[in-house]
């Protein structure tokens, strides 16, 4: 029996960043095909070719929630495959396979730009390239969770191959600067590859006008199913395939197409973009008052703590020594999430400790729970080891309540 | 609307080779984990070890059916990831990565033997790996469609560091003498893999007892969820990751484990493994019935052709110029797996007329569909193109009837 909450009777559910439950709409649009319309959408008999006008009008609605044309959206397993597929094609492209892209002439040793606070996807992909012949360079982000891009301009040389920094950080919510980052990257003629999985359908993004050339997303991060994705590709790239086999997705990536799963994230995300302006107001009212309940956390438990302004951004200012703190800026942060900071308190610990009151929060990333490392996120930012594992993640669905916001607060003051 | 057969009523499918209807165990299997329980199994919270429970009974149930170890079970996403992750970490482990496995040392070309008639994930896997400094040996299968392992002891060399030859081909459903493959390569301190994704499920296999070092298995081909498979490792081999990323099944495939595919998948595995010797009686049965009608069909249809003896095997003997023949040996194959050659027809428009009869089969393989190309199994078991092109599969399931069969051969005889 999983632990319920005693106030509200269920799950209090703030980890939308590990995982987001599967929408209605999108187990609806699924069902037909996991009972019935099973049949291979590579087959040339009717039900074969109903499936796939079914994942060929999948494709063309998540084009049209990113400003892509449908032929620039490859259907892939998740968010992991997406990213090795951008950075080894892209890195390897031409070193490996002789692949087309616009590297620059006479490079035998690919150079790539990415942040060190990048999901591991991206970061132990780049690590495996540092041992094949590539050169990586890892900028930190600021301490308000931001890479300047005046670093990543820095680091460009002729050997650049590839630019790549994600939408918005996995665990401190903080946006980056990706419009600036692909000015930056086609004005040198280097590609730009953003990993979105945190950001897509929570806000908005429109490949052409922010310079993207190819952007990974997963559909479990915004409440399709688990185990598919997707890959953009913008269509003057030639990318070549990372898993070799059959020709399906334009001959670019090989494997029986997931038919369920694909309409299932088409129409979650669908469902994301319509509701979008309203569910960011609703996640800015619910982080407002997150905001409030904070503030108002440290002001009533922590001597000489006043309000908002001690918590502002970790590193900015001095905040109270023993103020609960927000890493990372305030305002370009996906709504509704957050990173805090307890002084003195074992996050790992906490997130048990919440976890029995029926609250799911997580201390870091989920992927990197295996590793029982501190976070190379926070760290990077130049929180202590300390610090970071004081720190709990917390990302709220606009399907949240002030309630909950409450009941999490209080149990905060409980052991405060 | 889909084609459904007037005499029946409803879709006749024999295509499952192509793929298979979800179990409705495995889609029971799947509800809870798609409605509810939808949590990160990462995440340390109870719904999170929830999940991960299911998945650990999943890895455990897989690994019985095949006699591994659960910690020998790696689940992907689906038949071609396992194949390029096998080969490719295999080829490249040492030569890239520096992975450890068992390679002659000094190598420094890795050299692979395989079939001229695997499924394109282990062929196109090849071709990219001869591009990046490996050596590939193709053997190809006699005109029965089994690969002579003395035709691959031939090739072996001080060079090579794998063998891979599928359990049972796709096209023509012919069964390969895996074990004494993986005992030769033993032999020889080679690694064996053998891409199981038409056999897993379908016929019994052990991969202890058949020297199997790698096996592939995909979801959708034993009535499972498409998106999910699996690749056996076994635990002697320490197989470098394909994902790079999070710290996932043993750190050795990134990527958010798709919950509701792996129960799915190992509920159908279950399923199959435990009806087994049933449905092989059955399919026999079904298979015995198809050689009567098709001999039928022969000798009332075609001059100077008399029964099964003029069927038997392409190639093997000269049966009557315009008999229908069985493509591959008749003894080794798959339970109720056919491909039959039938002289002056166009295999593709068969399909299509077929299929608006309500009856679903194919020509050549689903996935190469896209290409329009003919069958590369038939031409390397020595088929003309014309035979090739002349050239249908049939693969039935337990659930089919000896009324449909009856059906299909009326329709056969009303176009010969």
């Amino acid at each position: 029996m999983a632990c319920i909450n005693k106030t509200t009777g269920r799950i209090i559910y703030m980890d939308n960043a590990a995982t987001t439950p599967l929408y209605d709409e999108a187990l609806e649009a699924m069902m037909p095909y996991l009972k019935g319309g099973f049949a291979n959408p590579a087959a040339i008999y009717d039900i074969g070719q109903e499936a796939a006008g079914a994942v060929a009008a999948a494709r063309s609605d998540i084009a049209s929630t990113l400003g892509a044309r449908p032929n620039e959206i490859y259907f892939t397993s998740g968010g992991t495959e997406a990213d090795n597929w951008a950075i080894k094609g892209v890195a390897l492209g031409e070193y490996l396979s002789h692949g087309s892209h616009r590297r620059a002439a006479g490079t035998d040793r690919p150079h790539i730009i990415t942040s060190a606070f990048e999901h591991h996807a991206v970061l132990n992909t780049c690590k495996w390239l540092e041992k094949n012949e590539c050169r990586v360079s890892y900028v930190n982000p600021s301490a308000d969770g931001i890479v300047p891009v005046s670093e990543i301009e820095s680091h460009i040389c002729k050997d650049t191959v590839l630019i790549s920094v994600m939408l918005a950080n996995n665990e401190t919510g903080t946006i980056q600067s990706v419009r600036e980052i692909g000015t930056l990257a086609h004005e040198h003629g280097i590609l730009f590859h953003t990993d979105a999985v945190a950001a897509y359908g929570h806000i908005p993004v429109n490949v052409k006008e922010s310079n993207i050339d190819l952007m990974s997303a997963s559909a479990h991060k915004f409440n399709g199913p688990k185990g598919t994705g997707f890959l953009y590709v913008s269509e003057e790239i030639k990318l070549p395939p990372f898993m070799h086999g059959g020709a399906q997705e334009q001959g670019r990536r090989a494997g029986t197409v997931n038919v369920p799963g694909i309409v299932g994230m088409a129409a979650a995300a669908v469902s994301h973009h319509n509701d979008m302006e309203a569910d960011i107001a609703r996640l800015n009212e619910l982080g407002s008052y997150f905001f409030e309940r904070l503030s108002g956390l440290n002001a009533s438990v922590l001597k000489g703590s006043e309000g908002l302004s001690d918590m502002k951004v970790s590193g900015e200012k001095e905040p109270g020594k023993d103020a609960v703190r927000i890493n990372g800026c305030i305002d370009k942060r996906l709504p509704g999430s957050f990173n805090i900071m307890i002084p003195g308190v074992n996050a790992e610990e906490l997130t048990v400790r919440l976890g029995m009151e029926g609250i799911c929060v997580s201390a870091g990333a989920a992927c990197a729970t295996y590793q029982g490392d501190s976070s190379h996120v926070l760290k990077a930012m130049g929180l202590t080891k300390k610090e970071a594992d004081s720190s709990i993640r917390i990302s709220l669905s606009s399907a949240n309540t002030m309630q909950e916001i409450d009941i999490l607060f209080e149990f905060l003051r409980g052991i405060l």
